[in-house]
Parts: C-alpha cells; sequence; structure tokens
C-alpha cells in the first residue's frame, strides 16, 4: 500500500465522459489498496476562455483579479471529479488551493510555494477519502487567490507529493511517457523507462513538452519519484524519473536526442576583443528581458572575434534592432541574423564518463553533409545549431548513431 | 456622503460589455462622494451551465461538491467588475464569500448566513476602494464553500448592507421597480415610489419575483433599507421599500394587485367533520415536502364538510394521488382537483383600518361575472382563487376598481 498523487491535466479532463475516466482509474488504483491525492487541471480551453474574457473587460487585467477569477477552471474540475467519484461509490472530497492550504507568495499570476498544509488531507486519507485538489493555485497569507503560471498544475501535484512525503507522483498526460525523441520524426523512437532528473531537465528546456520544467526542478529538489503515464491507456507503466545516484547505475550513454525550432541565432562579427565585452552585447538584450539561450564566442584573430547567440523567434526582431545599436557602440563590423535555423541536442547523463560521443555525433551529421552553425556542451548534453530544413534529417541521423531505438543492455 | 450597497443581478453583468455599464454606474456613485460595496450574481446563464455539466457527471450532484464548483460563476464575475473599475480608474477589490467572510451553516446549496467580518470591507473603504464581494455564496466554519440558494445574491446584499450598517441596499434589476401590478397585464399599472415591507413579502410570496423573499425578510429583520431599481436607465429613482412606522404613514389603501397562475386546488368533499382531520388530510402532504399555500374549511353540515387547499401546479398529481389514498382512509365522499385556477390578492397595509375593501372587490369581480372559488385573507391581503381563464380580467378590474393608476394623494 502507498501514498500515491496523482496529476491529471486540462485534456485528461475535458469532457464529462473523461472526468468518468479519471475517476474510474483513481478508483482502480484505490481498489489496489493505495491512498491518493488526485491534482486536476482546469478542463481544457477553459483557461484560455477564461483569460480572453478578462482581456475583453480590461485590456492589461488586474494580476490580482486575473487570478481570482482564472483559478475558478481548476475550482469547477475538482467539484466535478469528486462528483465522479462519489458517483461510482469511491468517497471523496475536493480542496481549492486556498482550502488545502497551499501557502504562496503574493506574485499574482506567477507565485512559489512556500508552505502546504497537510492537516486536512492525512484526515481524509485516514477516513478513506481520495483527496482532490485544485492544481495551478494557492493563497497567500493575507488571503488573495494566487496561480502558479501556466502549467502550474504539475508544480502542485509535486508539491503535495513532496509535503505528503508520497511514495510517486503520477503525472498523466495525453503521451504515454518520455520517449528518445518525438516519435512523429523517428518512427522507431522508443519509451524511456527511466530517466534521470538531469535529464528530464535538459529535454524539457529543449522543447520536449512532457512535464513544465520547473516542477521537474521542484521534484528534484525534493527528491519526489516522478512518473509520466497516458490517461488514454489503462496499460504501461510510462517512465519514471529518477536520481541517478539512487537507481540509475546502468544508464545508457544517451538517453535521447531533444530539439527545438524556436530559436533564431545572431552574430556579431569582427567585434573588438576586449574584456567586458560580452556583458556589453547582451546586457542590453538581457534588461529588455530577451532570453538568450545558446552563446558562443570564438578566440579572437587580430584583435577581432566574432559573437554569436541565440534568441527566443519571438524576440527576434526586437533583438536585432538593440544589437545594431550596439554595435555601433562598440564598433564592430557586422549584424548578421538568422531566424532559419533549429537547435539539436544529444542528452545522456552516460557521456560524462565516456568519451567520443561529441566526434561520434559530428562524424553522423558530416556524413550527411550537414553543416553545424554553433556548438555548446554542458556535462549531459552536447547542442549543435543547424540550418532549420536539416532538423528531422539530422534527428534522425542522430538517433541511428546512436542506436537509441535497441534497449539498453 | 453615505455608505450604499449594490445588488446587480445575472441580467446585469451578462456580458463584458453589461460589466462595463456597472462599472460606470458604480463610478458615477462614487464620484459623487459616497463609500461603495457591490455584490454581483453569476453571469446570466453561467449558474444553469454549471449545473448542467455537474447533471452529466452525477444524476444528483454531492452538495459539497456542486456548492465548491457552482460558486465560480460569481467568482469570475467579481474578479471582471474590479478589472472594469480599474480599467476607468476606480481603486477597487474583489471578494468571494469565504474571503470576506461570510460564515454561513453547513446546509449546502441553501446555506443561512451566521456571521459577516466587516474588516477587510472597512480597511478597503478607508483606502477609498469600491469593494465587489461575490453574491450567492459563503464558507462554514470549517472552510467548505456553500452556497445560499438560487436568488441567494439578493440575500448577500441585504447581509452585507445590515453587518455594515449602510445607508441603503440597492437591488438592480432589469425591471425599474415595484408596480400596482404586471403592467404587461394593465397597461397603466403604476410605479409605487415606496412599499412596505409586510406588503413586498406578500407581493414577492405571490409571485411578484422582483425580490427574493428571503433577502426582504432578510431586509425586514435588520431594518436595512431597500430600493429597487433598473440596472438598465440612467434614471429613476426605483422604489423604496420602507418601514411601515417610520416612513410609510400617508400609505394608501392598496399598493397593488398581485396575482399566481402557478397553483392547483384540491377539494375533498363529504368529511367527517371531527377534530384532527384537517391533520390527517394536509399531514401526508406536507410529509412529502409539497408546499400547501391557501387552505379553506367551510362550516359543516350535517357532520359533514368540504375542505380545500392549493399546492403548486408541479406537484398536483402527485397530491392528488395522495389525497386519493387519505380519501378512502377517513371515509370522505369525493377528491376533485383543478389545475385551471389562478389566485389573485389585493395588497396593501392600509386595508387593516379600512373596511369594506373585501365588499369592494367582490363587487367588483361580481359585476363582470367572475366567480369566486376559494377566499382566504390576511391582515394585508385579500386572495381570492378563480378560473384561471378570468386572470387578466380579474386584476383589470380590481385595479381599476381601487384606482391603482393614480398617485394616492
Amino acid at each position: 500500500m502507498a501514498l500515491i498523487v496523482q496529476k491529471y491535466g486540462g485534456t485528461s479532463v475535458g469532457s464529462p465522459e473523461r472526468i468518468r475516466n479519471v475517476a474510474r482509474r483513481v478508483a482502480r488504483w484505490k481498489s489496489q489498496g493505495h491512498d491518493l491525492v488526485v491534482v486536476v487541471s482546469a478542463m481544457s480551453g477553459e483557461t484560455n476562455r477564461l483569460i480572453a474574457l478578462a482581456r475583453e473587460v480590461q485590456g492589461e487585467p488586474d494580476p490580482r483579479e486575473l487570478d481570482q477569477m482564472v483559478s475558478t477552471g481548476e475550482q469547477v474540475t475538482i467539484g466535478l471529479l469528486a462528483m465522479a467519484l462519489k458517483d461510482i461509490g469511491v468517497d471523496a472530497r475536493s480542496y481549492t488551493g486556498g482550502q488545502v492550504r497551499i501557502l504562496t507568495d503574493n506574485a499574482y499570476t506567477k507565485a512559489r510555494i512556500l508552505s502546504i498544509d497537510e492537516h486536512n488531507m492525512r484526515a481524509d486519507l485516514s477516513a478513506g477519502r481520495v483527496v482532490v485538489v485544485a492544481g495551478f493555485q494557492g493563497i497567500d497569507a493575507a488571503g488573495n487567490v494566487t496561480t502558479l503560471g501556466r502549467g502550474g498544475s504539475d508544480t502542485t501535484g509535486v508539491a503535495l507529493a513532496a509535503a505528503l512525503r508520497a511514495d510517486e507522483c503520477q503525472i498523466y498526460t495525453d503521451v504515454d511517457g518520455v520517449y528518445t525523441t518525438d516519435p512523429r520524426i523517428v518512427p522507431n523512437a522508443r519509451r524511456l523507462r527511466t530517466v534521470t532528473f538531469e535529464e528530464m531537465l535538459e529535454m524539457a528546456s529543449l522543447g520536449s513538452k512532457v512535464l513544465q520544467i520547473r516542477s521537474v526542478e521542484f521534484a528534484g529538489k525534493y527528491r519526489v519519484k516522478l512518473r509520466v503515464l497516458s490517461s488514454f491507456q489503462d496499460e504501461g507503466e510510462g517512465t519514471l524519473i529518477t536520481f541517478e545516484e539512487d537507481e540509475h547505475m546502468e544508464q545508457a550513454i544517451i538517453s535521447g536526442i531533444a530539439f527545438n525550432r524556436d530559436e533564431a541565432k545572431i552574430t556579431v562579427q569582427g567585434v573588438p576583443d576586449r574584456p567586458g565585452i560580452a556583458y556589453q552585447i547582451l546586457g542590453p538584450v538581457a534588461d529588455a528581458n530577451i532570453d538568450v539561450d545558446m552563446i558562443v564566442q570564438n578566440a579572437g584573430v587580430h584583435g577581432l572575434t566574432d559573437f554569436s547567440f541565440t534568441v527566443p523567434r519571438g524576440d527576434f526582431a526586437r533583438a536585432s534592432r538593440l544589437i545594431e545599436e550596439v554595435r555601433q557602440h562598440i564598433g564592430a563590423r557586422e549584424v548578421i541574423g538568422d531566424e532559419r535555423i533549429a537547435k539539436v541536442s544529444i542528452v545522456g547523463v552516460g557521456m560524462r564518463s565516456h568519451c567520443g560521443i561529441a566526434s561520434k555525433a559530428f562524424r553522423a551529421l558530416s556524413e550527411e553533409g550537414i553543416n553545424i552553425q554553433m556548438i555548446s556542451t554542458s556535462e549531459i548534453k552536447i547542442s549543435v545549431v543547424l540550418d532549420e530544413k536539416y532538423l528531422e534529417l539530422a534527428v534522425r541521423v542522430l538517433h541511428d548513431a546512436f542506436e537509441l531505438d535497441r534497449e539498453p543492455v
């Protein structure tokens, strides 16, 4: 008998019929003797509907009032799920974030959890009840409703699992686990039985949208076992996200190939190679709240260097204008921008102890004539920037080169 | 400068545009130097949408969970109204019933208010803010969300006005006041400048649906000045509901003609005239939770009497079956039912001190050949039951007979 926190996203609770399906799944776990805390999102589309309504009333909605009304999306779902459970004879009780209570700071629309009172939940679990909690929301010390920001229901699930010291936090989504890469690009991509938190973080930040990155960080910090499962399949063990040190000794060298086509590249050529130049270039970009991802600077020749970085594609025009001003100011030669790039990354904790991974990857790409524009590496990741048109080809080539379709031995 | 509680119903806040209209109206009152607490209902249709959703999940929704989710309708409106106010430069803050906090018992779906904490509201009013409160809802001592039942937003408005000792509670609806009768039946029906609480109670219970009856009782109990106004007209002083003793000395004899076509009549003929017989007849009806309205028993002849009463038309079939069983049990002669009746009532506190009202009414009806089937009277009301087909005629005849189209002198 275990204590399990389950989280179901908006698609999984998108209709009365789907909510009844979730109830049946919860009932099966309960009938196996487990204690269950279930976190749910708003029904799919509901949060967007509420935000659109708010914008009709106030162009830039007041954050406190926006949280007050948007939090109702999850409140509707918890009521419905508790009803669906009772309807099949499973005692249940629903709680809003405020009722639980999930205490947050008062940074409306992006609040952070400060503490969770487990009293009510423990009492219900002892009484044999399923506890249903609204994701995405909390309450500040003054009693104002707050929300954790988009995707925050994952974070709620992990935070409850941490507070209750749950045996496992199961995140139900519309995919049945984490794959070696996107199966739409590589049909023989393989579901990973396990993946480490570090790898998961790299994959999430690289655009594998299975889990919200913040919830993964949170799970790592509080050492909550996370499992990703499909809410549309009855079978399957999904993917367990583990702590490398504990359970991941037989790790494959490479876990997966992630990619991101939402970036653009800016290169400043002929930059005077002097101390502080990187700050002079990137300072104005950071001040404009534009996230900079990869940064590459080559060794200078004749006192000049080239400086490249990537930004979200939506910020490309703004960033380009800023950098053109910077160029004149620092006396660099030229600014070259490219929106048609893609980033492909090889991720794996095993590469720490194995050399030759980078050269193997570069060879595989070169054999297909794919030119590499930028390279950056971390302990468990090698990322390359390519012409966007080669994205799918590069992912397939790398997936093959590292034989990711095969279960590691 | 006064403290005013305003309440806007679902139609008044039925769209973003209407919410902005309400905000402009509130801003006008605020600019005149008044302190304002505004209670709002869910946007029209929203409560029904949520209830329908609940019924799709559980045929008879769990009351606690139903309140949890249905209360979100008002929570959306308060957020939107606070945004609309801020958008036109009026500082505002929204509160759910739980945040205010409106403490209720835990009779889900029909909770009663126990106390209201005015602390937050006073602080906001002192800071020059408009306070926006969700109607229809509260919280019980354990922190569960409760609702006050249909139309409960009026009750919230009156309860807040009582707790804050407000100068006036303004109920904005889609009519511009209380009329001498329904203007759709009598085109020259006249808006009353004032009406007493007792008259209003009689009219409300007789089907004049301007105000929820419970809120009128509540206002009477706490001596809250209530004013009914139109939310679709900028002018007009509506109808003030007063305490007779204070301000209503120049009361007209008759205030209005109310009517109800939602009743059915059941007559038990040839009932043995012995003690306890009324209870034997009505006991089973009450046990079946059927409301009995008018009850008439004639003096008996030869030890037998006739016993008539009215029930809501929707309960007629069920009540008839019960009474047929009772008839056999008590040995009465016959049960006669009639669904095609209507009740018409003359209401006015002035009739206490004026005799001849009843005979004037009966003569007016008889001159039109309208047969009276039942009569019942109270201190300030005379009700008659008629064949439904005479309803409009009877209302017009009585409105004319008492010259209700003319302002009293």
